[in-house]
């Protein structure tokens, strides 16, 4: 399944180069290094890998971390697998897309002025595209993801062939940094270690989209799994070696990825395909946080973590407001750090590990309670444990080697979402509790209610204001406040002309205050008769072209906004069509 | 009246230092031609203040351009006075805030970089400043002024004397300006004319605040025109003179006004006054503009040319409307001008000189019409005539000289203008012309309606809302629209154990469509029951905390934007308040 894959596979575009970013602070000569570093991460990788394999067969039905931290762990630590999730998803649209725009930059440097600018037109096309309801067809969906895998592995094949050969030129000599080295300490090398761990994102995407498999679905999950950690593995320590013996330093304006298909294919037309593929493979992969990141919050919406709005779907049965706020953040994102991969890559990364840790834990929790039933459930709770407690030193890692560089604004931001997740849950379960009735206990009984129609003149519109109150009360109440004297006893002859059967009072206005009298005056009627609601009928214009909304009805907000948080007041704003 | 001649005086902090910018494209040899242009415009300073000398005996109740331009030439003149008066005040205030700013700048240049947020902090203070209803209680309005022509008035003195003295020393000799230098054509000189004619901004203040001044009012007004003219006069040309002898070029960083206080007082205390003064003026004439453009956007809001709004003072007084947009318009201009006065210029004057030549044939005419009741009325005519004829040049030196460089957008923009004012008075006549009735004629009576109020579950909200129905009609119809048919299920059971009397309609809802079905329904009742309105009654809750209004009503909100634009559809929103 291509499609589960492309979040994966596409993250060797960048952890390569993460990794020798950070041993370049101590100079080229830390590079080689590199290897051994990439050596662990592919361990790492096979260690999650097998983890995971065994969620897929517990949770036949899908198994996010959410649910099976919550399930076996209980509320906070699901929460935080959530909570942790969520920013991750946003923070894989943002990486993804900035990643891709870099191979596109690389390929042609004239483009790299304008990168935040790709950069938001690759998010506003993913977020039109699903709005309108993409379908994850599998068929289209999947050529990049494949042309991806092929085009690494023969760069990789080409690339060792020529090295076995003697043919393969070294990259040029890269320019020294600049400024003072740091040591090479064991902390820059985690820190390094730390940021090609990014290789590991998108690991998870297969148990989360289990139920879009063939049956068996959880052999052919994890199937799938494998195969993938075996591609993505490869892929990785491939390209991670073709650095090491072409001698590449990461520089600001190519992507190493691009450097190496420079050095193996020169400028040859299979350069670029590897450049168009890996944009197109870092897009597909910021597609299914689109596809993630809604569904995830309309179940933490359904649960009553988020506002309810979030569960449910549009009219194109997409989760719209998901989709437009990852969007909106992530767009935040790419234009603070300036659509730059590696300075995203500190606070990413973080939350994952948090998620596998919890998730692995709560495997571990599960297998346990499932003692008596599954005679092998002590190997599943050791390779579960043994992937909770990797994942849990790699978080570690994770948050001591990134913290000053970003991560602290993860670190902040998990256990505040855990709080907002839970006062919103609160306030939710307050609110039902309050509104909960007996139907049988009671009675629709209608209020008495007074009708006020607050009148500016004498015409039409009113006309037709009065008739509509009529048909609500036979109380009814005309109010005119005399902003202007002269106008008022104007009003008051014409009035007494028509033959309403409506009493009109004419509220003094010594400060020119429109909504002073009127408010002066309800609050009168409300006291002199208790328990009334006083509903207050405005006439509101609706003209034909937008801007004339403009000539019209400011007065009418104005009052209608003051008197919506007034208790027992109802404000009716009774349309009236102008034919101009 | 300090008060209104700091508009008017306060230019000749800039006046000089265009001219001389202007000049110095033809190379610093030509700046000695800056002496002649000052004196042309002093020339026409006292011209232009005999012919408004005039105007202010003729409407001793205030002659605005664009009240005398309407009274004697017609709608369209007096319209295009007006639309020339209202981009002026806006120039007025991003000019004198920048200008003002620059003389801050100039003492301290370490703020250069930050001027434009200065400038908006300047503006910001003068909107609050107007918003609260500053009184312009002349007592503490005047001591900027006076301090800004006793400051200018002593430097020119000194400056004079130490030069009569020998004692002056040149300014550092100025860098010659880079790139090709401009031929010093007539074209030159008339541009740096036109640019020095920003002197002259400010004249017509006093005859339109003439209602502030003492009894008799057109004396007093006379009177302090001509001084105000001799004052800014013999500031100007001492400015200019000072310039010349000093061998003083325009520099980006500092401003003509400051060097000349340098190079006469140095780094002493005196050159800060200078300083002080300087930009305490300009916020001044900025000030006038906030009491000018909302007095004049109220009299065509009054008029009809504006939206109605305009003509209504806030609670405090103020025309709170104005000054907002006021406001925000020039921060505009200034963030877009990046606070530099001299980008600013070529906008400026033109307008103001477009409403002279305007007001002064309209005095003109004036005169003509009184040929029979006043015997002077030649000579009036004459003088009015001489300042019509010089303003009007003057405006087509501004608009051909600077029409590249700006002046293009206030050429296009007034006829703009004028044109939404026509619209918005063609739109305003229409509506009362169809709303216009007799009230003999027209009788009130009641409209049948029909009450639909959606149900999104039974609690004690919904009972608080139907209980409301109840007291608004007979016949009411509750619906629910089963998004979820589970949902929609349990709905239905409950509802037959409540006593309501009301009928459920539960609306299927096959692609999950919240308003799809409603207004499919609503659609259906109307087609039935022909010519009846529908008002849905729909609960909203009220929660304490504002945060809180995220996680409810959205529903609601949506249903109440789609029914609003629906023809013989009201909607009702009832508030519930909640306690949590």
């Amino acid at each position: 399944m291509a499609v589960f894959s492309s979040d994966a596979l596409s993250s060797v575009a960048y952890a390569t180069e993460e990794i020798l970013r950070a041993l370049v602070l101590a100079g080229l000569g830390a590079l080689t290094l590199g290897l051994p570093v990439a050596f662990a991460i592919a361990l790492l990788f096979f260690t999650v890998t097998f983890s995971y394999r065994q969620t897929v067969f517990a949770y036949p039905s899908g198994g996010g971390s959410y649910i099976v931290a919550k399930d076996n762990l209980g509320l906070i630590p699901g929460l935080t697998a959530g909570a942790a999730l969520l920013i991750d998803y946003i923070l894989t649209v943002a990486v993804s897309v900035s990643s891709g725009i870099a191979a596109v930059t690389s390929a042609v440097p004239a483009l790299y002025g304008h990168r935040v600018a790709l950069c938001l037109l690759a998010v506003l096309l993913l977020v039109i595209g699903n709005l309108r309801g993409v379908r994850e067809s599998g068929n289209i969906f999947s050529i990049p993801t494949y042309l991806f895998i092929a085009s690494i592995l023969v760069m990789n094949a080409v690339g060792i062939a020529r090295w076995v050969l003697g043919g393969l030129p070294p990259a040029p000599a890269p320019s020294p940094p600049t400024g003072t080295l740091a040591p090479l300490t064991a902390f820059l090398v985690l820190r390094a270690f730390a940021g090609g761990c990014s290789a590991l994102t998108g690991v998870e995407a297969i148990s989360n989209g289990i139920q879009a498999f063939y049956e068996p679905v959880s052999k052919n999950a994890a199937k799938t799994l494998v195969y993938m950690a075996v591609l993505a593995v490869s892929m990785f320590l491939g390209i991670s070696f073709l650095a090491h013996v072409l001698g590449i330093a990461p520089r600001e304006t190519e992507t190493v990825v691009s450097q190496i298909a420079h050095g193996v294919f020169g400028n040859s037309i299979f350069y670029y395909i590897v450049q168009a593929a890996t944009m197109l493979v870092l897009v597909l992969a910021a597609n299914t946080s689109f596809a993630d990141f809604p569904r995830l919050s309309s179940i933490l919406g359904r649960d009553g973590f988020l506002p309810r709005q979030f569960a449910n779907r549009g009219d194109r049965l997409v989760f719209s407001n998901g989709i437009v706020i990852l969007g909106l953040i992530s767009a935040v994102l790419i234009v603070y750090f300036g659509g730059q991969t590696h300075s995203l890559i500190p606070l990413y990364a973080i939350g994952v590990f948090l998620s596998f840790t919890l998730s692995q834990s709560g495997m571990v929790v599960h297998w346990w309670r499932r003692r008596h039933e599954d005679p092998k459930w002590l190997t599943h709770a050791v390779i579960n444990g043994t992937g909770a407690v990797v994942t849990f030193v790699v978080f570690v890692i994770e948050g001591v080697t990134k913290f000053t560089l970003g991560a602290w604004v993860v670190v902040v931001l998990i256990p505040l979402l855990v709080v907002v997740f839970l006062s919103i849950r609160r306030h939710y379960d307050a609110v039902a509790e309050d509104l909960r009735m007996d139907p049988a206990e009671v009675k629709v009984k209608p209020v008495r209610h007074i009708v006020v129609v607050p009148i500016a003149g004498i015409h039409r519109a009113v006309a037709a204001t009065l008739a509509y109150a009529r048909s609500l009360s036979d109380d009814i109440r005309a109010v005119h406040v005399a902003v202007n004297p002269e106008e008022a006893e104007k009003i008051r002859t014409k009035w007494e002309k028509w033959d309403t059967g409506i009493p009109l009072t004419i509220l003094p206005s010594p400060y020119r205050s429109l909504t002073r009298p009127l408010l002066d005056y309800i609050d009168g009627i409300q006291q002199k008769e208790k328990a009334a609601v006083v509903t207050v009928v405005i006439a509101e214009f609706l003209p034909r072209r937008w801007w004339q909304f403009l000539l019209h009805n400011q007065s009418a907000l104005w009052l209608t906004t003051i008197l919506h948080f007034r208790p027992n007041t109802v404000v009716v704003n009774v349309p009236y069509h102008l034919k101009h």
